[in-house]
């Protein structure tokens, strides 16, 4: 509904848009914009174009980067003889917050989904396998989300690398740490039992 | 810590100071305006410095405005005659959105908070007595948050607005609609209950 003013009424429209902002916390938003003095408020607005107008895709994982090769890809220090493939590029930056990975990464844009038309042919699995032949890579990590789609894809990749000689590894599915058996549903149970490992 | 992305990690870290936003919230909205049209986050960029550029606060009532004299002010068709004292200006658009008010507001910028050096002086108070003389008002609807400075607030006003003849409310306390006895807080039963009123 219209409110008093129409420059409030289109911020608060523009904030409701994005992901999980609902119209109350869209008018928290602008009324915290509303009260930021004008050179924060102009640094926030400058940042979101900024972020638009300066990035890219890293032409070998497909990660975002700022450059053609990502600071990942370049990092000499890095692992590279091991990849971890992942559906979408944020799920780099997700892996990097936990500080347990130390190889390379390779960008999927996406699982298998025939019900969505989306065959291997529509994600970035031939360039995975280019790198497969052109890199020397002798371990990959499949970290897909724990889905149908996401465990159909880790299934096809499998298929196609173990005769490269690669070894394949996927991510364990169980019990988050921190959560309690009572409300974990029946699915992530069996799948923390099938996963389950020796104690030494 | 620093990602592949100079540019990505600016806005999550812009992000992340609004209210209400955590790291994995930025981190969301930051991927989410990547994937959006360049159009799209021009659009969003400008209007927050529009919002702050371009607005003000009415002269009359204290709320936002986009004019010298808000819109609420200035709309004919209003009871000028009853008044709504709200703690900001954007409870304004709160009571606004539920139309259940048709009166005029005045914004007092705060309440009474002895603690934090905040008096009468430090508020709108005087300029809503001027307006008490100026203006012919018959009803005032006290309508600050249930805090103890608003509480406190809401006695010093109807004890200064008393004498002017002016017929001093306050909006009611109690159970949240849609609520859970089981749920509330005593303070809520309490007010709930000092609040009762008879079922004709």
């Amino acid at each position: 509904m219209a409110g008093p003013s129409f420059y409030l009424d289109a911020l608060i429209r523009e904030f409701s848009r994005l992901p999980g902002i609902g119209p109350k916390s869209a008018a928290r938003l602008a009324f915290y914009i509303l009260k930021q003095p004008m050179s924060e408020v102009e640094k926030l607005s400058q940042t979101i174009v900024d972020l638009k107008k300066n990035i890219t895709f890293c032409r070998k994982c497909g990660g975002i980067s700022d450059t053609e090769i990502c600071s990942i890809c370049s990092d000499a220090t890095r692992d590279t003889q091991t990849i971890c493939i992942v559906e979408e590029a944020r799920d780099i930056i997700t892996i990097e917050n936990s500080r347990g990975f130390h190889g390379l990464y390779h960008v999927l844009a996406g699982v298998i989904s025939p019900l969505d038309g989306i065959g291997p042919e529509e994600l970035k699995i031939n360039e995975f396998f280019a790198r497969c032949r052109d890199e020397e890579i002798k371990e990959v990590i499949i970290a897909l989300n724990p889905t149908i789609e996401g465990d159909a894809t880790t299934l096809y990749l499998a298929r196609e690398l173990k005769p490269m000689g690669i070894m394949v590894m996927r991510i364990a599915h169980g019990l988050p740490v921190g959560s309690n058996l009572e409300y974990a549903d029946s699915a992530t149970i069996i799948k923390s039992l099938e996963g389950r490992i020796i104690i030494k």
